[in-house]
């Protein structure tokens, strides 16, 4: 799974400036490695590092951070509000308690960090795959700057000045080195794969997802939320799904859960993308919503259980649009997953109504041509619902009829780089999952093997590798529930957070064998059982 | 790894009186089997369980477990009141604070559990190899009595009072089935083995794992305490021990901590077993003690590091006698561990002192018999304090002198049957690990693998046989520590419990997986977050 060859890009993402990209790269070449790489454990990576080497001192009481005099987010702005609070919170929160008076340095000091949005706030908005989430932060005695073109830099960029806090000798004294940071993401999309279905999380365990995702700089939350096991997303339109197909009334999410779990993301600059995943892996929908599901017909034609969706039902479409309609309202992102993997064709192809269709629309034997024309109808319900539809590898690989713009999610593991050059090459834009299963865990320090992965490494133009959106680590959830999957999930996901945000030239394993350590003893502090990546201690 | 060839032995364990265990045999061999495996998720299933199908009903407040009048351990026997206070709290503890009365239907009811210690009671004893752990219970209107011939059997007993209970219908109901259960161990040696050297363990997390190793009747804890990575037993003898060779000042286990880990062990009848392993994996030792460790010798001559401790001086065995006339005291088992493992031969070899001494005592090249010669010396040590020491198999297969009744732990996963057929034969008694190294982790339910281990499945007659004491689940601490510990032991040790505790013939998978998922909700439920072990819901 290692990538050998790599093939670094520098900063050729969106989200910076050509001009700003170009200052960048001529001054990281004049930068030495030292520098770039220094002695905080800033994790994922920024673009650009430089530490002046001159130490300040912080006072809890006295550090303050407030808006910039001419910055386009003010105190209305609550995004900021609450992040101000959060952050002030991350760096002194356990030392407020502490009965002694924090101990205080003569000498430099920083006493502000003053945010700036240049332009347009996007405050009130929800972050997208074109969410610019750069930002830079320069910190001189006595007022640290932190620019940012939107209020996504800003949360970007914060995580960054607590990173730099050490508390240099004891408990009671806080230090930062005066230090400059430009800095964007490489990819876009940088997703965490969450399975509600095979296990119900609940919705404090998903918050305390989205606030890891948020140390780590994932900025989407793929919500597996249905699938055969059970259907928890309780719907107003349909609410016999979840009545029935969810595994008990307790393990359901309320129009008022999913809004909670919206908004706190996007508090974080992370986006909920949900997937209702069809045809197949349907079983719990069958529950609640009759003759949706396919009857199976055992060899000597009795009815033997259901299988996937019935394609060839006008009243299919019917509720899928229903459902839809109210998904594409209920979950603001423009992107929604439609699923699309493993449909179980024996099941199709058992059922003497389906032979039927499949003679009269002339498909022949060939089912994935069937699983091709729902997904087309299913495609344009999406479109017309001006929403962006993902759908998994199958899809592509069906030679399915596809709306342009759809993206692709690449899961199987085998080849998968000929996978992305033949997606890039048809001009669909992609999301590499494949060597980030989460979920089949190991002996030993795997994150290594996540780490290495470089997206970019099939042969294919520039303009192809301009589709890769980025990458999602998938936890399935057969073997996770909350007992297990904050430490099954972190630090491992970190690993993709660095490669799917940092330059593609940083991938020195020691030197993030190091950082990665320290960052995960923060993740703990802040609560995050993120487990140990080898011996040691925080 | 899994054993086909079954081959089941019924009771005969020590624990149980002659004639009591033909009675049992005979009662089994009328036993229907869907008796012997009825309702109730227990795990570990029981020797003996008969379902008298009525149902009773319990009243939170007016239920009561008390002594019965004969028996030896009244009011006086703290052990078993704070297990009374215990259960009660197990059973009804999450519905007392419910505000509405318990709802309670008219009909046959259970009104007391009394608690009969038939034999001296061992009230103040600490468990032992030897300890018996037998139980009977009969529940019927309107008492249930629990007799055993000492406190071990009660405290085993009693969780199945517990886990028979069925909150039938809603959450204020209790009821409880008429039955009689008649059970003791397969084995006498049931233990986890923790590491916190790799990484420190709270005395909380420690805590935490006695109480679900008491609730699938483990009765071994094997504290390997200190290793390579760090020291943190803090001795009194040797203060330098941890000050130097912990990871921190507050990574340690103060005399204060061993004793609470120890008094709160004996209340659950479960042994603290301490593992102090030499004369390898001691690099921690060499931080607080001078010229305890070998210096290893480049091959330029040249000081490069040290080795495994040096087994030449006596100043080792004047600090080993020292130190382990302590740790004998501190910890009040009859076993100590002594390791004896991985040992770093060509550090000895690379020193010119330890050639010298090697040509002197005759050994040539032969490094194990210097480690021999070391292991003998230390178990001399021991037996003068008393005490029955535990060693790796590597001691075993260097052949070593041993003294008899030294027991010999085997972890070597191939040809681990062989292994334990040689030293059987050579008359020692033995441990078993191997099959249930439960650090390696891999996708999928790797418990039914360590659930169809049949530690039996060699040749070797039935005095052979008889030397098996039992077997260990080891999680070494690489990669563990608090953040994930819990989920990564249980219910994955559960399998292993099960193993040791139940008949040789209980080994259905299915019924197993049935008990099991529900077993672990309950250990949920108790605060112990035991991992799914598929998909589901509790």
């Amino acid at each position: 799974m290692e990538q050998r060859q790599l093939s670094p890009r520098g900063s050729g993402r969106p989200g910076l400036p050509g001009l700003l990209r170009l200052l960048l790269l001529l001054l990281l070449a004049h930068t030495p490695r030292a520098l770039v790489q220094p002695g905080p454990a800033l994790w994922p990576l920024p673009l650009s590092v430089q530490d002046f080497k001159r130490q300040l001192h912080l006072a809890p009481k006295e550090f303050s951070i407030d808006h910039g005099p001419n910055s386009t987010a003010g105190p209305s702005c609550s995004l900021l509000q609450e992040a101000f609070r959060r952050y002030h919170d991350y760096i002194f929160g356990p030392y407020k308690q502490q009965r002694r008076p924090t101990k205080f340095k003569t000498g430099a000091q920083l006493n502000q960090l003053l945010v700036s949005v240049v332009l347009e706030s996007e405050c009130n908005a929800f972050p997208s795959v074109t969410s610019d989430e750069s930002y830079s932060l320069l910190v001189q005695e006595p007022v640290a700057v932190l620019k940012a073109n939107r209020v996504w830099g800003v949360l970007r960029g914060k995580f960054y000045t607590v990173s730099l806090l050490i508390s240099s000798k004891g408990t009671y004294s806080f230090t930062i080195n005066e230090s400059s940071i430009v800095d964007s993401p490489r990819f876009p999309y940088r997703g965490i794969l969450i399975d509600t279905s095979r296990h119900y999380l609940s919705v404090k365990t998903i918050l305390k997802t989205l606030d890891a995702m948020a140390f780590n700089k994932f900025n989407v939350l793929h919500w597996h939320i249905v699938d055969d096991q059970s259907f928890p997303y309780q719907s107003t339109t349909f609410p016999q799904l979840s009545n029935k197909g969810s595994y008990s009334p307790s393990h359901v999410y309320t129009p008022n859960d999913v809004h909670m779990v919206i908004e706190y993301a996007r508090l974080r600059g992370i986006r909920i993308i949900p997937e209702f995943d069809s045809p197949g892996h349907t079983e719990s929908w069958g529950k609640g919503q009759k003759n949706l599901l396919t009857a199976c017909y055992s060899p000597e034609q009795r009815i033997q259980g259901v299988g996937p969706i019935n394609p060839t039902l006008n009243t299919t479409y019917a509720f899928l649009t229903s459902i839809f309609t109210e998904v594409s309202k209920v979950f603001p992102d423009q992107f929604i997953h439609l699923g699309g993997d493993e449909v179980n064709f024996e099941c199709w192809a058992s059922n003497p109504k389906i032979q039927n269709f499949m003679k009269k629309k002339g498909f022949g034997e060939d089912y994935t041509k069937l699983q091709s024309f729902y997904m087309l109808k299913l495609m344009n319900i999406i479109a017309s619902l001006n929403k962006v539809p993902i759908v998994w590898q199958e899809v592509f690989d069906n030679k399915a009829q596809l709306i342009p713009g759809t993206v692709i999610q690449v899961w199987k593991d085998v080849n998968y780089f000929e996978e992305l050059r033949l997606i890039t090459a048809a001009g669909f834009p992609v999301i590499l999952s494949a060597p980030w299963y989460l979920d089949w865990i190991s002996y030993g320090q795997d994150w290594r093997k996540y780490y290495t992965v470089e997206p970019l490494n099939f042969s294919g133009t520039e303009k192809q590798k301009k589709l890769i959106l980025g990458g999602e680590a998938c936890l399935w959830g057969e073997y996770v529930d909350a007992t297990n999957l904050t430490p099954r999930l972190w630090p491992r996901a970190s690993a993709v957070g660095e490669r799917l945000w940092s330059r593609g030239d940083i991938r020195d394993l020691g030197d993030a064998y190091a950082r990665l350590t320290r960052h995960r003893c923060r993740m703990v502090k802040r609560g995050i059982e993120a487990e140990p990546l080898f011996t040691g201690y925080c």
